[in-house]
C-alpha cells in the first residue's frame, strides 16, 4: 500500500493575485519512496507528500497512486490550470526521450517510458531528467550555484551521482546520459565496484558503500588499535566511521583521509574538463564536513595545474536533503520551452 | 628575420557578387611559427602565409611583423572592408579575456593581452582562444564534426590539447582555461611531467614525448629483441617507433599497445562526463593509425560502463594539419556576435 502523509505546507498560498501565478509539481522517485510537492517560482514548497516506490511492482500501478494521491495536493494549490507542467527527477533518466533506461535500484527493468505515462494520466508537459542532475538545476535555481553558470553537482550517498553546467545549461551529452562522474575511473586496476564489473572508479571509494569498504580493508591491513575493532564487520557503515572519528579515533580519519585523497583527485581531473566556478557537493557524506572537505580541497589542489589553482569552490549544500529533491525537479518546469 | 612565403590561393577569389561576401582571418600562433590566411564562409582558404613566432622576443615586434605581412594579404582579398574580423588560435589563450597567460612554449612571459594588441593595430574585432579550441571549432564547421553538437577534440602532438563542445557551443568555464584534459591525471603517481610537476597525466603518456618515455622505459625493463635497440636512447622518438612497429617489431607495437591502453581509460573517463557523440583526434601520433587506434578503441569500450558501449566514435580529423590550424582560428571569427 502506498503511504502518504500530508505535510504542512512550508509557505501557505497567497490569495489575490498571487494566487494567479503558474506553479510547478516536482517529482522525485528513488528506490524506497517517491517525493513530490507543488513548488512555486520562488522555490517555496506549498505542498509536498510521498508515496512508496518498492510497494508497486507494475509502473501502470504505481502512476495510478501517483494519479490518486497528487490530485488532492494539484487541487488544494488550485487545480491543473495553475500548473506549468510537471518535473521528474529519477536514476538513470533520459531528458532528451522522457525514458527511464534500466535502472537498478527500481522495480521497472528495462526501459520505462515514464514522461509519457505521467503525461497521459495528467494531461500536463512532464520533462524528465536524472536525479542529480535534477539537484544540480535546484541548486542553480534555489541554492549554492545561484548565479552560477559553470558548476558541478556531485551527489555523495550509497552512490556517487552527478550533474554538470556549462554555460548556464546542464549538459546531458549527444544522448542524454552525461554526468556519470561516480563511473570515472580514478584508480586503474583498482577496488571492484560490484554494480558495473568495473574497477577503481570514483564511486567505488568515495561513497557511502565505499568508505564502508575502505574501513574493512583499513581494518584488515593495520594492526592499529581503533574503536572500529568493536563493531563487527557487517555492521560498519560510514556513520559508525564518522562517529569514531569524531571521538578521535585514528584510524577512522585515516579512512576520511583516503576518501578525500580519492575525491580531491578526481574533482582535479574534472575541474580540468569544464574549469567549473564551484563543485556542490551534496549527500550524507558531507555530513562528515571536514574531515572530508580538507583532506579533499588539498588533493584537489594538489592534482591541478597551476591555471586552476585556488579558484574552485567547494561548497557543501544547504537544501534540505528533503527538499532538494522536490525543488531540483520542480526547476526542469521553469526550463521548459 | 620572419620569414614569409605567399602560397599559391586554393581557391581564386571569386569575381562578381562573391567578392562582396564577407572574409574571416585567421591566426595560428605557435612556438615555432605563426600561421595565418584568408578564408570565406565556406572554409576555403584564399590566401595564407607564415612568419616566425620565435624570432620576436618582444610581442610588439611580432606585430609590427604580423601586420606588415598580413596586411598584404588582407589588400588581395580586397581590404580591411571586407574581413568580419581576426580569430586568433594561441597557447593558453583565453576566449574571454584575449590574453595569453603564461605559456611556456612562446617567447612572451607572463599575461600578454593580444587580442588587444591586434585589435589596436588592425582596427578590426579580434576574439582568440587557444589552440585546440580553435582546432575543435575547425572541426565542427569544416571537418569530421559537422553537424555535431556534442563532442571532444584530443590533440596528439608534442603535448596533448583538447577543446569540448557542448550542446553546440565550446566549453570555455568560468574563467576561459576548460578543457585542459592532457593534464587530467590517469595514472595517479604515475609518470613525472616535467613541465608541470604533476604525475601520471594523461599527457607524460599519450603525445610524442610520452611514446618516446615509454620506449626508454620499455627498452630498460624487457630483454626483448628490438629494432629500436639499434639507436642510441637521445634519438628515440615516436616515428621512430612507428617505423620499427610497421616493420613488426614486438616491443614498438607493445609501446604503442600500452599507450592506447592509457589514452583509451582517460577517453571512457571524458565520455562519462560529457557523452560525446564522437571524439576527433588529431596531430602527429594519430598517423600511427590502427597501432593506437585499436588498442585505444578496446580499452575505451573496457572502461565505459554499459550505457555508453558501442556507441561514441573516435575519428582521425581529415583536415591537413597546415590548414586545419588557419581554418580554426577563422572559425571564430564566424561565432562572433
Amino acid at each position: 500500500m502506498p503511504s502518504s502523509k500530508q505535510k504542512t505546507s512550508k509557505s501557505a498560498p497567497k490569495s489575490g493575485s498571487a494566487n494567479f501565478q503558474p506553479l510547478a509539481v516536482g517529482i522525485d522517485i528513488g528506490g524506497t519512496g517517491t517525493k513530490y510537492g507543488i513548488v512555486d517560482r520562488n522555490g517555496n514548497i506549498l505542498y509536498s507528500s510521498e508515496i512508496s516506490t518498492r510497494g508497486h511492482q507494475l509502473v501502470e500501478s504505481f502512476i495510478d497512486a501517483l494519479y490518486d494521491q497528487l490530485t488532492i495536493l494539484i487541487e488544494e494549490a488550485g487545480g491543473t490550470g495553475r500548473m506549468k507542467g510537471i518535473g521528474v527527477g529519477a536514476p538513470n533518466g533520459n531528458y532528451y526521450t522522457g525514458t527511464i533506461e534500466y535502472a537498478p535500484n527500481l522495480p521497472w527493468k528495462g526501459i520505462i517510458p515514464l514522461a509519457k505515462l505521467i503525461e497521459n494520466k495528467f494531461h500536463l508537459p512532464v520533462v524528465l531528467t536524472n536525479d542529480a542532475n535534477a539537484a544540480a538545476l535546484g541548486e542553480m535555481m534555489y541554492g549554492a550555484a545561484k548565479e552560477m553558470k559553470d558548476f558541478i553537482m556531485i551527489t555523495l550517498g550509497t552512490g556517487v551521482g552527478s550533474g554538470i553546467v556549462a554555460n548556464g545549461k546542464l549538459i546531458y551529452g549527444h544522448d542524454g546520459f552525461a554526468g556519470e562522474l561516480g563511473h570515472t575511473i580514478i584508480i586503474p586496476d583498482g577496488r571492484l565496484h560490484e554494480g558495473t564489473g568495473k574497477h577503481g572508479s570514483l564511486e567505488a571509494y568515495a561513497s557511502a558503500t565505499g568508505v564502508r569498504l575502505t574501513a574493512i580493508e583499513f581494518l584488515n591491513k593495520s594492526k592499529e588499535e581503533s574503536l572500529l575493532r568493536s563493531i563487527p564487520p557487517n555492521k560498519i557503515d560510514s556513520k559508525k566511521v564518522y562517529d569514531a572519528a569524531i571521538e578521535g579515533d585514528k584510524l577512522a580519519k585515516e579512512i576520511f583521509d583516503y576518501t578525500g585523497k580519492i575525491l580531491g583527485l578526481a574533482l582535479a581531473n574534472f575541474v580540468m574538463f569544464s574549469s567549473p566556478e564551484a563543485i556542490i557537493l551534496f549527500g550524507g557524506l558531507t555530513k562528515a564536513g571536514e574531515l572530508i572537505l580538507k583532506p579533499t580541497r588539498q588533493h584537489m589542489e594538489e592534482n591541478l595545474i597551476q591555471v586552476f589553482q585556488n579558484k574552485v569552490k567547494i561548497l557543501v549544500s544547504h537544501l534540505k536533503e528533503a527538499d532538494a529533491a522536490i525543488l531540483g525537479a520542480s526547476a526542469l518546469v521553469w526550463e521548459m520551452k
